[in-house]
């Protein structure tokens, strides 16, 4: 079992520089308040930035990445990642993720990633 | 089961706007490519953040972290979050997290938490 | 004399939680290899995003943010910074600010304020 | 005149991935509150990144950067940036820039370069 199982997310689509991740809230999801952990919730938004990035045909790696956190999310809650392209260059890229809880944004993440294979 | 224990972080200690928190590196935190998943070292940290904000005694809510990635992560390594407070204001405060594997810093984190019962 | 004015930024229109500024790029505005100083993209996309968070009548001071670099800039071209509102809540706000060069993104910001005077 | 030239900022000292930079506030720095803004400040830490990353030898260009802003800065305070390597990578590397104010860090800047003549 790899960590996207052990958090149980779930790949709808990727392709195209675009990825979509969905998870339904779990009671090991949560913190000791009760309330879904931040952690758990910038691994959703990490698993759509990785399945995008990977989408474009070169490995490439996670050089660093941001979070916004604006409302709490409960047990039973189903969220949606959905990874886009900000910028493709040659050398590095930049996804923005969208986490969505019925179409609001909960949570907004940015990744950039360093292209490995790209010929430089 | 909570978020921490489904990731097997354990605790060694916490007080005073500091926190450690150790990890041994499994099969299930992995990623496809048979290294640690970017998701899996900022929860680490993230855990680290929070038991350094709560230790202040206010409730807290993270706003937003930053995590830069150095090393590749394997699995067998063993990992540990320490916490320190960059700066401890009255509605907020800042928190920077070094992820070390044997001494040698393989992530770096930073998160901003508001501080929920302080008197504003 | 204030900063804005010494970076000649000029405001094209703000309100409703946006705000667009404009900017010539001249030599005054460059760094030692004769591209736009990061310092100078970044205030430029401030500026915009005290405009858009000044527009919703609260005071606000700025807790962090983040930039991100897609493209260098030289003297003489024209840069429009466009700030909209991702998430306003009670106590703290986040915007975005595209920095646009004839409609392709150069650089991406993220800010995040603290409302002052709102009631908690 | 170059755009360091322009805010007055005194380059100290730099070398072996360190720099150290310094200005004395002036009129020309506020914001319309009459405090430093957000964007001078950043300026004061990413013109330390600069000189820090030119340092090592290899171009360099910033990919990202981070800031986190602690306390209102006014006119007449003398800052001081002082830019330290977390990490030199072969391809990347991130520094940390604290801006003090008499010994008190007023703003923590984080930013990370792509090092352009390293082979790869």
């Amino acid at each position: 079992m790899k960590y996207p199982e052990l958090l149980k997310l779930e790949t709808l689509s990727s392709g195209e520089g675009e990825a979509h991740v969905r998870v339904v809230v779990g009671p090991e999801h949560l913190n000791l308040h009760g309330t879904a952990h931040g952690g758990f919730l910038y691994s959703l938004a990490d698993e759509a930035l990785a399945l995008a990035s990977k989408s474009r045909g070169t490995g490439a790696v996670v050089l660093n990445a941001h979070i916004d956190y604006f409302s709490v999310v409960r047990e039973g809650e189903v969220l949606e990642a959905t990874a886009r392209e900000e910028h493709l260059g040659r050398r590095v890229a930049t996804y923005r993720v969208d986490i969505t809880r019925q179409g609001e944004t909960v949570a907004l993440f940015s990744g950039t990633v360093y292209r490995m294979n790209s010929r430089s």
